[in-house]
């Protein structure tokens, strides 16, 4: 049985900029690709069921609704306005989603619940009543759904998960996918030659080696 | 009724160098003092008794064991081996452990806990037979800590948690702490006019504001 549609919104061309520094254009298509099928896999392992909102068209089986970029906010408050069951939005950059954190948000006894991102953004949020909540993810995301929750009314959990708060954006996160990872965004560093380095401090990073 | 001897490395002189940038030397002291007594309000919410291990005393009413900075695998080893109660080793630099998180780890069915810190550390290790194991700070000590539990036969639970993964080593980590915080060290950072502050694409940051 379905427990809630999982919104995934996802661009890919030319995502994940900050990356640009270790992976080229074409790679980081890839590597954004891997990492989305990591976060279906976990919410399909948590019985829901993926629906990509996505910029443009791409090659895969995936259910797709195609989006204006700038327009995220929109397209989702959009969706959730007429959604009729319970609804899961989770970032596609977030390869370390596994079953047992996705099934910790959905058994929250709150009306929703959020997983805070680094940097005070949102990777996930979970709505058991979706058309009555709105969502804002420009800047400080967080703490806006935040107060958008006691705006309506909504009784909100914060989950505590390191693996859904661990959202991969430049290079030091890739530390992160190594050591935390089980899935395909993992095995794609490690054929690209990446591999985790401690430097004389005893501090961890990453490096690319040649193939 | 005690659960566990928390044991919380510290270091009160120069502590935090990597904070030089916004906090001089005298500043980072009393910040790192109101980090640690964050966490030893977390563990002792959550009836662990804390002991304090210092690279010297400082003035407080804790109990403190002081030990050479250089020495704390060691001097931790030293303590696990006679330890006859479960030991917490907690991290004095992770100030948004709660009452909850630490339950989580307290709560494990395994032989111990691990709460990976970010880029590879480790945060939190609870031994509930602590002269079975040793551990070995240096470097990449998750996946060190992971590899001696198997080798000691221990089985071990990853705990997921952001609230014990998040170490406040960087002006970037402040931004967690200014979100995510309740205690002490969060209003150290507002009185000293730290705040929250978006650019111009939505990346949050901190800032310095004169008092």
């Amino acid at each position: 049985m379905t427990v809630a549609v999982a919104v995934i919104p996802f661009k890919p061309k030319n995502p994940k900029t900050r990356l640009s520094c270790v992976l080229d254009e074409q790679e980081r298509e890839a590597f954004a690709e891997s990492m989305l099928s990591d976060v279906v896999a976990a919410v399909k392992d948590a019985d829901c069921q993926p629906v990509i909102l996505s910029t443009e068209l791409f090659d895969s089986e995936l259910v797709q609704v195609t989006i204006q970029e700038k327009g995220l906010s929109d397209a989702l408050n959009e969706y959730l306005a007429c959604a009729i069951s319970k609804v899961l939005i989770i970032m596609a950059d977030i390869p370390l989603a596994d079953e047992a954190s996705i099934q910790q948000v959905l058994s929250t006894q709150k009306d929703m619940a959020i997983v805070p991102g680094r940097g005070g953004g949102t990777n996930v949020i979970y709505l058991k009543e979706p058309s009555k909540y709105h969502v804002d993810y420009y800047g400080g995301s967080f703490l806006k759904h935040m107060k958008i929750a006691q705006e309506c009314g909504l009784s909100c959990e914060v989950i505590d998960s390191f693996l859904l708060h661990t959202d991969i954006d430049e290079k030091e996160d890739l530390v992160e996918l190594l050591i935390h990872g089980t899935g395909k965004s993992r095995a794609f560093l490690l054929e690209r030659g990446f591999a985790i380095i401690t430097d004389d401090k005893g501090r961890v990073g990453v490096e690319r080696r040649s193939p």
